[in-house]
């Protein structure tokens, strides 16, 4: 197709391809043609799973907040992040991206640099890609993970009525990293270490692939990953498996200082960890017997795993607090509230 | 990731999924799982052939010039093209989409028909997606194929010197038909029905799956897509095979009704025919004797071959006319042109 490649873009597409030629050697399947020829060929063995994720300048990232090694390591973390849902280990990567011409070639390597670092620190492979003039920044990367055969994965629609409900990790760290990148001022309200943690889970999250593997291998019959906000997630969870989730609401594991930093931008905190999005965290649904289990092979794979609610046959998610239920909050969707971006209406 | 999920936005991605539907069930893969999970499970067999393209707004489509149902039924040929480029089969999609504001339902509607109507023509799956806000449309879609077996697949760098050079179908098509789209009074310098096959041939090219696995069992050394215009895409397999092109001018097949829109146009028919790009047609390199088999296997499949040149050990493309030596035309980059577009510079 018609696009960037005078020898300039050529140049820059050659000197991408190898930034991205160190990432991934432990992947499982050999790719025998990369960047450069028509299509990447592979030789999958076992099943394969396979997801695209699209992030959009404005919309999923502001460049005048994010540094762009941080906004290619989050694309591609958010993009595996489907795959350790699924219980996937991660294969191949293909990027398209999209690229303003206000987009220097310093800020465009420096992005795939830190997609390349992400790809390297998951055993990714990035093996084809795509790179065209747009009026905005873009990326929409496609990701490959393997499954030892194809009833491996752990769907969403697995879960039935009294399970048990867990997250990995801590919530709301992303979400108020969002908040001091808006308002640094913000920060004095938490330390200066806090402040750094809260910032790095919102523009470098780490995909919870072992945890995804191992709620697999334990037996999950459910797995979403948290992206759009625990109570949303839950309610796509819920419905595709036909159940109801109840969730206590101070069950909830919440990251060190995103209490602070909500009531600093006057939030409820809850509310930021409830539907703040962006954590990457895995929530699991797991028949009771297993979870002593799945919790054990969680934190072997370094990532505490917590029961917050239960699945019952009422469809919806419920909140419940010891002040009584709470209405779920909705998508805490920031960039919808940019005045000047082009976030979703 | 935050994005499109209120109650309308959901409703769309439903709609979007049940229209993609009833795409590709003679796929040779059986997907497990499809649109609505965190990923795709498939289980090739053989090995697999995967590329990813991005078209955006301004760049490779105008909303302005052109139906939304061609607007996704050329972007996922365009996608098809480099499979076919490949000789492999075509088995599932992944197709994330931008969408700005002022697109309508409607119109996103028909625009994943058209997507729908190529995907089901070719044996096609579209087992994946996003779709995000944008503030420019834009598609990236990612393509899978199957080889029966890794070594399979024809590259862009198993040229060697003294090989002869073909062509599958005719070129220039796709370019005049822009130029039709671009200014209908242009229409004047040939039939209508001429008219109306060139502009088709701009909206909705044919990927040439079939011709590409004839060229891949005739024994086929190198085989590109003809996107960016014969003339660039016959260096670009040069130099990944490290040899050089002799292409023939008047040997070039040019499409009914090219050269008068082209002189309408103030242009020469041969740049069009050479630099016009979009014809997604197939430049294949074969040994000599084997081009008789090729023509035949390309003529089964609907599709003539033409020989147009030679390789060489000298590097770079040279385009030999009965009046001398010609220099190869720039890629003839319409968009670049445009004045009002985010076109690249």
């Amino acid at each position: 197709m018609p696009e960037m490649r005078d020898d300039r873009e050529h140049a820059l597409i050659a000197r991408l391809a190898e930034l991205l030629g160190g990432g991934g050697s432990q992947s499982a399947a050999s790719p025998a043609v990369g960047i450069g020829d028509d299509a990447a060929v592979t030789v999958p063995e076992g099943a394969t799973a396979t997801s695209v994720d699209a992030f959009v300048d404005g919309v999923h990232f502001r460049r005048d907040t994010a540094p762009p090694a941080s906004i290619g390591a989050k694309a591609l973390a958010a993009a595996l992040s489907d795959l350790a849902a699924m219980g996937a280990t991660p294969g191949e990567a293909y990027v398209a991206v999209g690229l303003p011409e206000d987009v220097a070639e310093d800020e465009c390597l420096e992005l795939y640099s830190g997609l390349a670092r992400v790809a390297d620190e998951t055993g990714t492979t990035v093996v084809g890609g795509d790179v065209t003039r747009a009026p905005a920044l873009f990326l929409a990367i496609t990701v490959v993970g393997r499954l030892p055969d194809p009833d491996a994965f752990v769907g969403r629609d697995g879960a039935e009525a009294g399970e048990t409900v867990a997250v990995t990790g801590e919530l709301g760290g992303a979400a108020a990293g969002l908040l001091l990148l808006e308002d640094a001022e913000r920060a004095g309200a938490v330390d200066a270490d806090t402040a750094a943690a809260l910032r790095t889970r919102q523009l470098e999250p780490t995909p919870k692939l072992a945890a995804g593997a191992a709620l697999a291998a334990a037996g999950a019959t459910a797995v979403i990953d948290v992206s759009d906000g625990v109570a949303a997630d839950a309610a796509q969870l819920a419905a595709a498996s036909g159940v109801g989730i109840e969730l206590e609401l101070e069950e909830v594991p919440i990251q060190a200082g995103v209490a602070e930093v909500a009531q600093a931008a006057g939030l409820d905190p809850y509310d930021i960890a409830l539907a703040g999005g962006e954590d990457y965290e895995l929530l699991a649904v797991l028949p009771e017997p297993r979870v002593g289990e799945a919790r054990r092979a969680c934190s072997a794979a370094g990532v505490p795993l917590t029961p917050v609610g239960l699945t019952s046959a009422e469809g919806g998610v419920r909140i419940r607090a010891t002040d009584g239920l709470r209405r779920p909050p909705p998508g805490f969707d920031h960039l919808r509230r940019l005045p000047s971006r082009g976030g979703p209406g």
